[in-house]
């Protein structure tokens, strides 16, 4: 039984290269909910979505997002009538977030929409909501505060960060499953993700680093930070905003009241005494998940650290 | 200044017709909203878009619905989610019903949102929803109480009509400017649409019977009915469920109230004198629109004896 935090992207290649090594039914995926957002009265779960269209053998691999072979005829079609068009819903991703929103409107919570899309689409790992209630990362910019879609896809990042707050997590209550797959899983991952904006807000619903802090399991983190600088999307900005040093130390900082492990690339091995004086083993491999075998590669050095 | 109640395909060919020989912005089209639906959330409007597509040139002509040249992704997306997917959703259609759907849970009217769309496809004509307020269609059949989609659509209206209701037609009110776009016309036109559940909702909606009572424009309708059969769709059965003779009679009793002036088919000369009999003038004309030219030749028609 494993259970991993993840994000977007990075978390969800990591995460395709595990559970080709592994039972997928024995996999539980904590999924950020942080990014969701509403567009054209549609609930986007982006960060699920791209776990479960890349664990669906069905993610666009050039974007990194949506599904691969989409076509955007609703989207022209809305340009042509005047509505919102900066964040971009592929046809047959539309079917999800019509799903979505139709079954969250009925009554039914995040986490049970959620199960039903993975059923779908013949997903056979877990994949939770960290919390079924809204939690939303916000962005502080010279401008004023920004949802997490308009700062990533509208301002497309450039724009200077101040701040990151994560509205609702005071209220919020993790999902159903969350805290006992934390608390009983033999191992517990956390993915190549943003620790600030894919992994913190999963970290700030109550109860979630609690469970961290008490599970027997080990906890091993795999640095989206190599050499300096993020693998992909705005973490380096972003933990520059919190006063983390862009690093994998940084995020071990960011972690390290709960932290056992933290994997580290080759270029970053001059890092582990600074790990080690955190209280954080370091294990180093090669992190750049560049193509299939390189991401089975990782899976395979991160399950070995756990023998 | 015309204004025209008007049903679907048969209507919108009319008024395409008609817009090519006047200044479309003097046109007013009434539009049915019986037949309106939600599917996977959205609301739905039949008759308005296939109204508004026809007369901005985007209808789908081989199927009578839907935009042309329109992709189904999303749709077969959505049958892999297990949704339904008994009602044909296009991607670029979806766009309207996204649009109009987002507007109307922000508190716009439909008569608001119908006008945007208009707007948004260039159509010139003003499109008015019969009422802002819902009133719809239900099917009485041997199994119970159907909706119009269900019945026409899901069930290829193959089932027995015991009866046919307009719900909440009681509570509605005319949308903005139909009471006054019917009493402050040169000419009323009813169009060549099913008089049961068409034009049967515009009428079931407080004020417009009155207003088409007094009005001092002539009123004149093209039945929907040649040769004893109706031209498409399920007039046929659903007239004679509601006692109704399946004929240009049969229509002009139904609105014998108010109605001038009856445009029948050739074929349907015989029925002259009893259209006189009920106080109503006949006009016979090739009243089939097989193609553009015959739309304009009914149009033309139509036009000259408003004169």
């Amino acid at each position: 039984m494993i259970t991993a935090l993840a994000g977007g992207t990075g978390a969800a290649k990591f995460l395709r290269g595990l559970v080709a090594l592994m039972e997928p039914e024995l996999l539980t995926v904590i999924g950020n909910t942080g990014d969701d957002t509403e567009i054209w009265g549609l609930h986007i779960s982006p960060d699920l979505d791209t776990v479960t269209y890349t664990l669906a053998g069905l993610i666009d691999e050039g974007k990194g997002w949506g599904i691969k072979d989409d076509s955007f005829c609703c989207l022209q079609a809305m340009a042509v009538l005047g509505g919102e068009t900066w964040f971009n819903l592929g046809d047959r991703d539309l079917a999800t977030h019509l799903f979505r929103t139709e079954r969250l409107r009925a009554g039914q919570s995040l986490s049970e929409v959620t199960d039903a899309i993975r059923a779908g689409l013949g997903v056979r790992s877990r994949i939770l909501p960290m919390s079924d209630q809204p939690v939303r990362t916000r962005i502080r910019s010279t401008t004023g505060w920004l949802t997490f879609q308009e700062f990533f896809v509208r301002e497309k990042a450039q724009v200077e960060v101040l701040d990151v707050a994560y509205e609702g997590a005071g209220a919020a209550r993790a999902a159903p499953g969350v805290v006992e797959a934390i608390r009983e899983a033999r191992a517990v991952l956390v993915c190549p993700s943003n620790p600030v904006t894919s992994i913190g807000p999963i970290l700030a619903v109550p109860g979630v680093v609690e469970a961290l802090g008490k599970t027997p399991a080990v906890v091993t983190a795999i640095s989206p930070i190599v050499a300096g600088e993020a693998v992909s999307g705005p973490a380096g900005g972003l933990m520059a905003a919190k006063g983390l040093p862009v690093s994998a130390v940084g995020v071990a900082g960011a972690y390290r009241q709960w932290l056992d492990v933290m994997v580290l690339d080759h270029q970053d091995q001059h890092l582990t005494p600074q790990l080690l004086r955190l209280g954080v083993s370091a294990v180093v491999t090669d992190t750049l998940m560049t193509d299939r075998e390189r991401e089975a590669a990782l899976a395979r050095a991160v399950l070995e650290t756990l023998r």
